[in-house]
């Protein structure tokens, strides 16, 4: 129920130092995300996020709460499997959610235990590397694993904004450049 | 996408007319019903309906707008099935939505072409029919449709309360009496 997850810009030579850890190909899934903004609070000042992931496997509703430290992207994760994310969506927009953002991206899964590295081709971002793994009480124990593997793989800074905040900055400095 | 509805209270002798009239036996299903209310608006006064259905062969989100003409019960119906309706609940709540009533009943349910039948039994209420069919532009020819079988079926007084607010009649009731 708490989402231990932590991210980082990468090239593609991480992916040898991922295989040397015994992480096996779990496959490739092409992602939209639809975020949805609350007319209560604004989610981008409470860290929240509620997101439609529609995928070539089926689509699925989660909400994500405010990070839980300041290194990591911890969180508490809810997911729904839906049928139907048209209707999702309706239904949202009725009880007046508003769509926020879309995010399109390639991932490819590697697993280790209950780990799992995703590498994202994030469209108009480029490449990052999320490294993952649920938990409850032990977030904060899982936290420290996840990041002993993080530096092992020699990455860069850890990144805690989301792939919706680096894509509004990179059309603020789009839009600066013209 | 508009569901057409007429309700009424009904006795057992409602059975043989339904078949008379061709409509053939689809089977049994017992729901319970979890309604929500929403923080941003009294869904009693607006006259919406946000509610998980929790029966045996899975689950569902349904969102209903508020009611379309002063004798039926047609209004706006999305629907999505969810695999997790306990994690559906925690999205809801997490939005700021709360629980605010649950219906349990045991809906036997009758086929003629698109229009349904649902003889419910409903906790604490007793028993019902419920005669529906999905509409879209053509919803006020359907209701007229509707109400014909309804009164073929001599039932009498079209009720378009809902079982929550039947529900809450009747505790009302209850109280006075005690």
């Amino acid at each position: 129920m708490i989402e231990v997850e932590v991210k980082a810009r990468c090239s593609q030579d991480v992916l040898p130092k991922i295989l040397d850890l015994g992480a096996v190909k779990k496959g490739v899934e092409n992602h939209r995300d639809i975020y949805f903004n609350s007319p209560l609070r604004d989610f981008r000042i409470t860290d929240e996020a509620l997101r439609i992931r529609i995928k070539d496997g089926g689509a699925r509703l989660t909400y994500k709460g405010p990070k839980l430290d300041i290194q990591t992207k911890s969180r508490l994760e809810l997911t729904v499997e839906i049928n139907d994310p048209q209707a999702m969506q309706k239904i949202l927009v009725e009880l007046g959610f508003r769509p926020s953002a879309e995010v399109k991206k390639r991932r490819t899964k590697y697993l280790l235990g209950d780990i799992t590295f995703a590498l994202d081709e994030v469209e108009r971002l480029g490449s990052f590397l999320e490294i993952e793994t649920p938990a409850e009480g032990d977030w904060e124990k899982k936290s420290l694993e996840v990041m002993n593997i993080f530096h092992q793989l020699g990455l860069g800074e850890s990144i805690r904004k989301s792939y919706v905040e680096l894509l509004e900055e990179q059309s603020l400095k789009e839009s600066t450049n013209e």
